[in-house]
């Protein structure tokens, strides 16, 4: 249970240390039949790359991804899709230092609780680094969904507090968010941003921000009921990013101020579909779809490694001691860009899974499937 | 898949549908050894119990728990553990009328789309009701981690704007919030709530709130890396809860507005422990408590169940048609106060499982269990 | 994972002790659309019952099932199924006198040393009583497999050395085994072997026997890869059996005696079908199905239940010692015709849950599900 | 669901064709504080390598295993360990011929109609080469059992109707197994299967035989009630090895033809332990463990590969056409002496599982954990 493992039926598991060999992920799970190269996913990987604007770390990861099975003659053969990334640009040392420290903001502390035994080296597994697994896997499956005609975008919704009061994506802001190093959708906030980015790495501080989601094309009645609700599983894949904390699905916390009478979406009749008079509910009514676009957002903390002098712990042989703690190394001084299609990948690979999930909610599908 | 468990190791099962035979919990995994009683459960099913007050529905449920397998003696066996409510005050024909009419803001649709088929009975499986097989199992949860020094407490944080800001629960806190009919730690606070809820029943409308629920005397170190992290399934577990629109841990959303100095957690030694300066992390850093007390925040919906006329659709043999609905029936104006107790238990379960993932972490576990 | 949950898709929870209140299972998972009454399983249960002839024990148990939830106006909802079996005719006191003594060849001691704590009550869970839950779950199994054109049947093929050479079963075959208290296909070896067993029930003795099982209709390629091909799951649903103490699978030893030359089963084109010249491989081929007719033999050890005094030990407080035991009570001097409607039912599970999995193999089949 | 992970806990993921770039294995659930070097599990995969013997394939396959995370200092991290083993000894041009035809006995056809599409090198995921994959697992598995006492050994003890008649193993006929070609535990008779399988060779034809595996030191009580009892998944566990036709645990088929009077093994005190007279039950009454040593039997099927001229078929475009096929590559003419270590690691990834569930199974066990 050991929590590397996400999705039930397009079942992803990621592996890596942050300074290990490398970092990847096996997909169990993939139907057959998809075309698939590693241009496809390495497309997607390039968007979480650091080391390409003043506005994140000056590591330089290649982040090049190789398939080692479950391709064959450029289509998916149903067998598990086992993706690698190597590691060439991490540097050991940079971290020895911290070998017996507690980073503040950090996971450092509860791992050596839980393992008795800690990977010093730039937080091991739990480096934001594990995410280009994710991001790998990610890719297979926005690719599937878009075979079903459902599309995943994220784009950057705040920085700190400059805030766009997104609650729609369109192709524009697509665009938009692409060309700048915020993945804003608004040229104007973008560049403030950015100049706020900078003010704070300057200060050797960080900050924060939000990253708004929203997928189309999906049917209603997608999600499982109770424990499994669509919402549920989201916020779950959501949360299970680092740095996340808080999720809000459609108006989430000012629904909470809201009368009924505002926060129900009407229905209307459209020939023979319906269609919402409002999306207050994201899309999601009772755990499953409504037919209507799904609306999120998660919110990010600052990046906890700072260049400012913190007050610390450290654990040696048993005892803790009062320390202070500078961290060197290179350190994005806002994490929310680059998390931006982790976002996306995440909210995909939910979404597929829950579509998979669907498959056997009827006998009429069964039959459909394998009447002769 | 189909969504009614929810745990890996001490998993829980629901069943049953608002207005059929009973509901029921059947859990597995819970371990042998622990003194139980149907005295026990009872205690937290008469906490979520409506018809108790002017601010929840009318209707009248005894619900009362019946152990039916799992405990011998007074002791749990080890055992799945069966639980079962008899539904005693169901009227069906109060819901007749929505035979082929979606409720605005309900599950309605959503269940048609995905079964081809609706149990138009009072939401059948989407209704709250099925929360109180949850409570059944949560309370044997609670009682599990009170043997093991861990309190699970939830209080009533705001009713509409009504908002106290709170930060940690007393014990003179959680007498007061059970002295009141909103669940409020405040009675100022939850006199103005209960004007307020009553206002907006006068006006056949609708209101939302919070929970905040915090979790004490918890080891460092719980919680599965990556996916499984425990602010990601603790999220899980509330967002299943039917009328919950956004989740937080720690600060939450305004985490994202801080400064990395600020939001950092310095750690201070104090004798063999870590004690920490602040808690915006809430508890939790890098998906694993850090020994802090837990601190979570649920926000839920307004009521979707009001009395006005509402706009909506019906679908019958396939034609989609415009209508107008009016609910009849009991309902509570507010959600919040008998959903404290579900948040309590919801995130127990989850508390108590990621303890039970957490058992195999280390060899040396391994050699404390097995070494003879 | 405390192993009362069988299946991933189409999931069964069993519980209940033989001796407590009741017993059940609740089905999650369940494709709506399905009829279903308390009479379609109450004819697998009456299969099941003791009682009925002199080859069993005396013991009578109802049996009555009762629908509490998931059904709605005698449709399947989609929602999981609860399904209780009261209780009515057991004598706890039978078991007084075993409250601190280790019946051999059962699993008393194995539970204390699991649970440090023991239902002496007949057994309690580990129980073959156990299996009226498997028989009323499987039955709604049944009836879903008959929907895809898919029947599976079983019938007693040995008793002690009284051996019919089986390997497929005929309609008039399934009609010679309802007619005999031993479910045997052939009306001359089951009067011998009713002849044998009441032997070896005047001797204080029991003897064990094999049930042969076949699957027909099922399309080729069902199962999954490597570690749940579909006679690993088949094996593992057998042994989970009581007294199961082998499983083959087609040939099964005597494959491992045979040159692949013989052993192989030719093929040949029978217009657009592949047809196999021979089924040694019993229609499973590297884990998944051929199209061929699945063909299982599982073998049960006698009762373990004899009236002979018996060498055992019994402890308490701690210790251990020697002592004597003679079990009273009613029990059956063979289980094998009791069994094979839970070989039947236990199969039956297996096949439909790999069914399901496999709807998520193919892109093709998803599109197949969601064109619109 | 898609089959390629084994085990709850200690969870096992496999990946890899025969002809791609590499296969592995990653495992999550693995506990910290473990001494893990390449060496340990390199030692388990040449137990497993073709091309040593005459007995065997001629080809010749490296198999070296390099561990790409999880492990620091030669420590495990409690993190997924990924193992990889690249393919270099794969010549593809070998299947060419087989792109449209089925070989008999193989899962050729199988693959075909799940995924609609077929890796026709050399089985691809269904070649019995991805076994690699399960060793590098295993060897890991064992080194865990063996710090906790527990040793699980196998060797072959039938080659077609060559049968030694092991019920138990000493340490001695491990050195003579590992002193032969085809892993018996007894020189003479290695002797004569030697001979046996040259000349089956020479005859262009295959044969089957069995292993038998020994598991000693296990505490009573392992496994889980009811459907993941310890003989079902072990059972499983061997049954997911390719050519797996049957398997016994303990006296097996012969149980069924004994009484209850002979089968029972009486228990008798040992100072506070409990000695069984006779093993007839294989260490597993109920499904958990006695403390009686385990004792497991898998018998293999011929290798299918053969080089004599078959009948099968051919499928091309739809149409399905008689043809004569020659399989030409290099193959096994019997599977049983690599198939050896291949049970070994499948019994103790099981056993290992199942005592990481029995963590759970007592609210002391938890005390005993979490105590302060």
């Amino acid at each position: 249970m050991a929590g590397s493992t996400f999705g039930k039926n397009f079942r992803v598991t990621t592996w890596g240390e942050s300074h290990g060999a490398a970092l990847g992920a096996v997909i169990d799970g993939c139907p057959s039949g998809l075309r698939l190269s590693e241009e496809d996913i390495q497309a997607f990987l390039d968007r979480r790359k650091p080391g390409t604007s003043a506005v994140t770390t000056s590591r330089k990861e290649d982040d090049k991804v190789e398939i080692l099975s479950g391709v064959f003659e450029n289509m998916t053969e149903g067998t598990p899709i086992s993706l690698m990334i190597r590691n060439t640009s991490q540097r050991s040392s940079d971290y020895s230092h911290l070998m017996n420290c507690y980073r503040p903001g950090h996971a450092d502390m509860g791992y050596d609780a839980k393992y008795g035994f800690r990977d010093y080296r730039g937080g091991g597994r739990s480096s934001g680094r594990e995410t280009a697994a994710r991001v790998a896997a990610g890719a297979v499956a926005i690719k599937i969904l878009e075979e079903l005609g459902i599309s995943v975008h994220a784009v950057t919704s705040s920085i700190g507090d400059i805030n766009l009061n997104i609650d729609t994506i369109t192709d524009e802001m697509v665009l938009t968010s692409l060309s700048n190093t915020v993945v804003m959708p608004d040229s104007t906030a973008a560049a403030e941003a950015e100049k706020l980015i900078k003010k704070y790495r300057e200060e050797k501080d960080s900050i924060g921000g939000s990253v708004f989601c929203e997928v189309t094309g999906l049917p209603a009645g997608i999600g499982e009921p109770v424990f499994d609700k669509l919402d549920a599983t989201i916020s779950h894949a959501l949360f299970s990013i680092g740095a996340v904390k808080a999720v809000e699905i459609g108006d989430g916390i000012s629904a909470s101020l809201k009368r009924g009478s505002e926060n129900n979406d009407a229905m209307r009749a459209r020939g023979k579909n319906i269609e919402f008079k409002s999306n207050h509910a994201g899309g999601i009514l009772g755990g499953l779809t409504s037919g209507a676009p799904i609306r999120i957002k998660a919110y990010f903390k600052p990046t906890p490694s700072i260049y400012q002098t913190q007050k610390t712990v450290s654990s040696f042989d048993g005892r803790i001691k009062n320390t202070e703690l500078t961290i060197e190394g290179r350190h994005d001084p806002v994490i929310v860009p680059r998390a931006v299609v982790v976002v996306e990948c995440m909210t995909a690979l939910t979404i597929l899974d829950a579509l998979m999930d669907n498959t056997t909610s009827k006998l009429a599908y069964l039959k459909r499937i394998y009447e002769r």
